[in-house]
């Protein structure tokens, strides 16, 4: 979020020394977000004089659409998916304020914490207290079993699902690793700086006890630098069919629901996650060649297969028939790609590393876009020789949230 | 490395560019690295004509010591441990020059790719192709059983062994967890890009197959800006009592073996590894006094009790007698600490997140340095309700490395 000039920049540091000073909760008045984290309540927080403004770095939680889809993408990725272990609705009502409110005021760049009594655990864990808003996003989602779970409405929403919202169907391929697999909620989590995206998701978990539990959570990584196309674990450019991040026209043909749903799902977008183990020392021993027919493009400069640039127009009859762009390109659908490389240390059965891709794409139409498109990849892909997909999910996406009000309000509320 | 600003920098993209124009490979010749990239042999690679600098955020791999110990901390590591496959000197020889030019390469922010045959594995991973060098270091050191393994001297150098170099001794509360303990090389990577981080360790891993295989690895992350001590999960300041980066002083008093010690060992430094897991919920849960009292410090300033700021000096009268920085302090030695973050995803048998510190220690003696300060932490230390010690190792690091020069050589030719 853009500020003038003049005004003057505060960081978390700042506004936690103001809070020391005054003795009141931090507030960010000026863009209405002091609200938010005054009800956040804690340890005597209250409004504070000053007005300071939100980090340079920072973007607003609150918009049309959520932020975290069409956000040039971070660098850093958390995404968890929780369990709710309640059927009571007015508790999942009061989480999802809860994580409104902190969500607002962590992307604002700001925390809830005064240090305020001794005798109580801090509100805030802290580890984020010196450091900016980093870009942070976080982008929630709702699984098919938040609608209805073993058979059961448990709280009244079921006739409010939207069209396209369903687990993933069982692909040939597939070889799923429980827990990764769906959630009631999923929050995912971006930002340029790792302990910043990590201090969210551990302060989501925090303030859920009692009401959710953590189901899964993968952590990841990019890195591309002025606009480039971020390359994944294979060497390969990652993302390139992506629409720019200013094709609002695209956007709409791809990526954002609208009429035929739902109120609360229109401008938002279906989320769709498989974590796809890659097999790097295999790909490694594999030759130059073999390694761009795979995906049917240089895998120096990108371009596809008879072209001589990375965004050159596709040619369907120039690319190998089982390459991956090919495929994907075959099936005649768009998405929008938003995924992050992963490492897990050493895979203690093989010696070798676990590691691979989190894969997240969102859509307006899933049925009509990802699906048809994993089916025919999960049978054709010549990338399947080297990768494995080991967990998955779909989630709705609401559109964006508005000041004052809460992720989900239009739902749990009739 | 600081160039005049005259000097045009080069990106790895750039010397790639280069070496595809020229149908040459990448060469460093300024510096000299050119002819370690050179020597890599690779796909057609031969002294490219032009002569472009290195990166102005690169760190040379060579001189008086390692880089990556006082360097100034970068945000991510990895480090990875590696049990060598072979009894042949000969083959540990060839893979320690191998891994010396590909650091030396790497430090410089260079590929050895030049794509040349479409019929081979390219000799680059690729993935940080558009990449700088992002202050990468790679650190070495060898473990006990690099001299001496099931009462064997592999390589006839068990009489070079350093005086203090040998397994953490088992410590009351451990509950080490196999293969996270020990190993024969150890490499510790650090860079301010992870993916440069993980480009590094994945070709070190790819270049040994058949020698040397990987046992453990563990990445990690902080975050800290403007020189500020970063702050680990607790939320608590990381690092303060460390000597300053620029203090030659007291590195050579707390840092750097000398006398007494072999000739390849003198500038060197033992690497004490411990891996850390915290008990997030449980500490969260935890009071603000309770949380200062385990520390000895402020959450917020990080001054130790009774003083106002972080580096104000500790009075141990003023402090818990159980706290963290009583007993650590209370040893009476100094040890240099280069610690990092770690979140492993979710601990399936608590449900809880799987997160802690990967400790990194540097000292000249850990016999008298780490080991009793380690003991009385083990026995007395407050923060033992919160952690588990789950991962051990030691390793003696090398002097630094002259450019001609490999790793260990002067351990391994006689």
């Amino acid at each position: 979020m853009k500020e003038s000039e003049e005004s003057k920049k505060y960081s978390r540091r700042d506004m936690l020394k103001m809070s020391l000073l005054t003795g009141a909760g931090v507030a960010v008045s000026a863009s209405g977000i002091g609200g938010a984290v005054a009800a956040m309540g804690g340890l005597g927080s209250k409004k504070a004089t000053a007005e300071p403004h939100e980090d340079d770095d920072a973007i607003s939680f609150y918009g049309k659409h959520q932020a975290g889809i069409i956000t040039p993408q971070q660098t850093y990725l958390y995404v968890a998916s929780f369990t709710l272990l309640t059927d009571d609705k007015k508790a999942v009502i009061s989480l999802f304020k809860k994580w409104t409110e902190m969500a607002a005021a962590m992307s604002a760049g700001s925390v809830n914490e005064t240090y305020g009594n001794d005798w109580l655990p801090p509100s805030d864990t802290g580890e984020a207290v010196d450091l900016s808003a980093a870009r942070l996003t976080m982008t929630f989602g709702f699984g098919p079993t938040f609608f209805e779970k073993n058979g059961k409405d448990r709280f009244g929403i079921a006739s409010k699902k939207p069209k396209h919202l369903q687990d993933i169907p069982p692909m040939p391929r597939d070889d799923l690793q429980e827990p990764f697999v769906g959630g009631d909620v999923c929050i995912q989590v971006c930002a340029d700086d790792q302990q910043v995206a990590f201090h969210a998701i551990r302060n989501f978990i925090k303030s859920s006890v009692g009401k959710a539990e953590l189901k899964w959570m993968q952590s990841g990584f990019i890195s591309g630098k002025d606009g480039m196309t971020p390359r994944n674990l294979f060497g390969f450019k990652d993302g390139t069919a992506n629409a720019a991040s200013t094709n609002t026209r695209a956007h709409d043909q791809i990526i954002w629901a609208n009429q035929g749903e739902p109120d609360w799902m229109q401008g938002g977008s279906y989320m769709a996650c498989r974590k796809i183990k890659m097999f790097l020392e295999v790909w490694d021993r594999s030759s130059l060649k073999d390694q761009e027919d795979t995906f049917g493009r240089k895998k120096d400069s990108g371009a596809p297969y008879g072209k001589a640039k990375e965004h050159d127009k596709v040619n369907l009859s120039q690319l190998p028939k089982t390459s991956h762009t090919a495929i994907a390109k075959g099936s005649g659908q768009q998405i929008y790609r938003r995924a992050y490389s992963y490492t897990d240390g050493v895979d203690t059965k093989t010696g070798y590393v676990d590691a691979g891709l989190m894969f997240i794409a969102y859509q307006k139409n899933p049925t009509q876009q990802f699906l048809p498109m994993l089916l025919m990849l999960s049978k054709q892909d010549k990338l399947n020789e080297y990768t494995k997909h080991i967990g998955s999910a779909m989630f709705a996406c609401p559109k964006g949230i508005k000041k004052g009000s809460y992720i989900g309000k239009e739902l749990l509320e009739a």
